[in-house]
């Protein structure tokens, strides 16, 4: 049979269709459009595609993202944030959700992903010892257990717990956020964890 | 505020957002994946995203996509494809979808486009000139027109019904794809529309 599409936009589709949830119907919506449009703006994606890991790495204390003529998170450095007070996430994004919240002014602390037998990461793959001596260097005084609200997230913040307590952590205060009933949704479809949760956390008013 | 992402990260997802459909959120997803990954993944997207432009062109007669070095379509100098037949799709990427089907063995005509007064688009602007000329110089002896079941889809259809009409080609067979229940479908959830087509363009069995 004849090729029906020429090889450079066949390359196209295949390498888009290697972005997450993207299937070969969607990669081929992207690369048509791109060909539809300026030059310009396919040559701004790939430039900005090879710079991304020569100019991106992690901070060596809190494993945020920082640019690569960075030498600590701006995030840990800068002197209003509360260095005593120390959220731990998952994955280095987590910390834009936050921060969009306004309401943190705490630091950092990115574990790199969850305990997850099954993919065959353990607690020594993510960044529990590097937290541990930060707590000794910084005398953190509080720990914000911020990973997600799945069950790898959730024994995960489990570990984290009682290793911090194995490590001699005692005095430290260790919280989680909040479970309960999300901004903007019906009682009726919130479901029964969500609940259960919302009702062993309720606050007097 | 301390900038929470690395410039080359924020870089890699305002520029992925100008791909069609695809938010901040979406962007950040993908260049995050991106990051994850070996950075050779990114490179051949880069690298396919440079070639792109340079590396494709339109066929000169059926305005399909064609490679740099091709001079005419493959499926319009394939000596086994029926040049008086031609089936004319609005977008190159519509001859994939009936070049799936196994059952059509003519060529094609790109018409670039729909008519669409209100985005500006008028016939001038899409290949119909081009697709009478060709209708005398290779003896086409039937037009399947293939346009989308959209609105614009069905008035560039009149349009051009009209069009071959009014330029002298009485004789042309015209036809149209049948409008009708698409496969898999129950009844009830079929639209009114797409009922009425298939009542009127039902087939003695």
């Amino acid at each position: 049979m004849s090729q029906v599409l020429p090889k450079a936009l066949l390359d196209t589709i295949d390498n888009l269709a290697k972005l997450p949830g993207v299937g070969s119907r969607t990669a081929e919506r992207y690369a048509y459009h791109l060909l539809k449009k300026d030059s310009h703006i396919s040559e701004k994606i790939a430039e900005s595609l090879l710079n991304l890991h020569k100019n991106v790495k992690s901070c060596p204390v809190t494993f945020a993202l920082i640019s690569d003529f960075e030498e600590f998170s701006p995030l840990y450095t800068d002197e209003s944030r509360d260095k005593k007070t120390v959220a731990v996430v998952e994955e280095p994004l987590d910390i834009v959700a936050l921060e969009k919240t306004k309401q943190y002014h705490g630091t950092y602390h990115v574990l790199g992903g969850v305990i997850s037998p099954i993919d065959g990461i353990g607690p020594d793959q993510l960044h529990f010892k590097e937290l541990l001596e930060r707590i000794k260097n910084d005398g953190v005084e509080e720990i914000i257990i911020a990973t997600n609200a799945s069950v790898e997230g959730e024994s995960t913040a489990l570990y984290l717990q009682r290793y911090l307590q194995d490590n001699g952590q005692e005095n430290l205060t260790i919280t989680r956020l909040a479970r309960g009933i999300p901004a903007g949704v019906d009682l009726e479809y919130a479901d029964q964890i969500t609940l259960s949760h919302a009702l062993a956390g309720r606050r007097k008013i």
